[in-house]
């Protein structure tokens, strides 16, 4: 018997194809701190075949359909596939919201597909470090595709589905009312974009709405061009062009070299990251924390400024 | 003639009621690097007298004319009041989306109301950094109520929102339909809940919703318990309660010593971001864009992994 969280034996047993120790492996890369380095370092030499999905969108758009009807096709196509759905998480329930996860219950018995929820709780960065993680433990488990569906509402949550080497950003018709929703954000994230719940009143507008603002991006001559697909994940309609879209991108990036460097530029955002989040662990470590308590009362009493504050942590001052 | 960006003449001008160099100030600080930190430090000591209230909520839920309304009211009662909105960006606009800003035009020639749109976009943890700037410069201009508004969407964005002395979240009649918006975030933060629109159907279950979260999030008896309100912003109803209340909770922040416990919290977390964004800097410094592009192209080949490149960034290994 293996001890639970001895990250060696996890990352050996998720390689047999175990899902009990796939999903404790998942849960060391959620919790954050060395566990969860040491297995994202075991994993890291298995992978490289993972293709990601990034799926986001506001709220109710129907992601979570979307994703379900997409794993389908792909499961059909004889494709194993893992979904990390990153959720808001709740107080009151200590976990992530059930809804979503109830919508891909279609799946549930299939041992092809892997569906887990990720909180989007605790220190800011927990998620942009912890998901590239979750990533490489799927791919070491040999998952030949990975979506990631998130809320795409926030800069955080945003960049997390912005992350991937597809992404497909999911809106409905009337969606620019809500044009305070990060809009911007998502239109310079998307490779694909889903007009879903397409059978109600205001897909066509939606549509050249969203062809005007292509055009305004001035794309250039070897640039993608993101499609514009119409959707009712519902009842099934469009996706299949969906995910047609996804591999035709997936081939661009493949036969133009461009996924080599969407996966360089993650590669160095990813190391700068770990590099702020090393730094400042060690910092902390240094002071104590009653030496903390110190520089705030004089930074309050404005004595001191934050900054200085700051440099007399790392030991400039 | 000052120079437009030099730190101290800008500093001691905004001291004088200079609106222009409180503006080119705030854009310093927009900006980030040397320039924005000696602007922050400068303004430190000249501060400590605005109290923040962070106002926040769904994109339409009504946050910018609920912010216009209350900007009316501070003002009627003598007092002079500075608003930062933080919109997401557009890539299209090169700038922060107009439609909120368009619904302040009521306050537009009142020299005594400074209101400021601060964009998102930029590196994770940009608008973190530079929110507590902007505070502090619109404190040493003399402000002594600042109104943080932000779209209460995002991990980042309700953080922001979050760090303020009193923080207001807008929901809507029918805001239990789009669970998935971070309600738990905005829960966790709220200090008053407006329920906006209150004149659509649904209000009553709006705040019988609300109610029962509150009740299940166990609040001691010593503990604020943020009253649920009801407005028609468009027409004023209620505004002037939801006023009363952030003094009311200014007030019991005041007298019970939490005012100084929650800014405490937040100089110590600013300070936390601070040495991270120092020290990552300070690593990327001392390994040159060639390096870094050496230590990519070993990891990407998973002869090393993202951890190992950060530790030889740093000079572990």
């Amino acid at each position: 018997m293996p001890r639970p969280h001895d990250p060696e034996a996890l990352v050996a047993a998720l390689r047999t194809g175990d899902r009990g120790a796939l999903a404790r492996a998942l849960s060391v890369v959620e919790q954050g701190g060395p566990p969860a380095v040491d297995i994202g370092r075991l994993a890291w030499p298995l992978g490289g075949q993972a293709y990601t999905v990034g799926l986001t969108g506001a709220p109710g758009a129907g992601k979570s359909t979307l994703t379900n009807a997409i794993v389908g096709l792909a499961r059909r196509a004889g494709d194993e596939i893992a979904v990390v759905a990153v959720d808001p998480s709740s107080p009151f329930t200590g976990g992530a919201i059930l809804g979503d996860r109830v919508r891909m219950q279609d799946h549930a018995l299939d041992p092809g597909v892997f569906i887990r929820s990720m909180a989007s709780r605790g220190h800011l960065g927990g998620l942009a470090l912890a998901t590239p993680q979750a990533v490489r433990v799927l791919d070491a488990a040999g998952f030949p595709w990975v979506i990631l569906e998130t809320v795409g509402v926030g800069q955080v949550e945003v960049e997390v589905a912005g992350a991937a080497d597809t992404t497909v950003v999911v809106v409905n018709p009337g969606w620019g009312d809500s044009i305070q929703a990060n809009k911007a954000g998502l239109l310079e994230i998307a490779d694909v974009f889903v007009i879903n719940k397409a059978d109600r009143p205001g897909a066509d507008e939606a549509r050249s709405d969203l062809r005007t603002m292509l055009e305004l991006s001035e794309l250039g001559p070897d640039d993608w061009t993101p499609p514009i697909l119409l959707t009712a994940a519902t009842t099934g309609e469009g996706v299949a062009e969906v995910w047609r879209a996804v591999t035709e991108h997936r081939t661009w990036l493949e036969d133009g070299g461009g996924l080599a460097v969407r996966r360089q530029r993650r590669l160095r955002e990813e190391i700068r990251a770990i590099v702020a989040h090393v730094l400042q662990s060690r910092a902390f470590a240094m002071v104590g924390a009653a030496n903390l308590d110190e520089l705030v009362d004089e930074v309050e009493a404005r004595r001191l400024d934050p900054y200085r504050a700051a440099e007399r942590i790392i030991g400039d001052d």
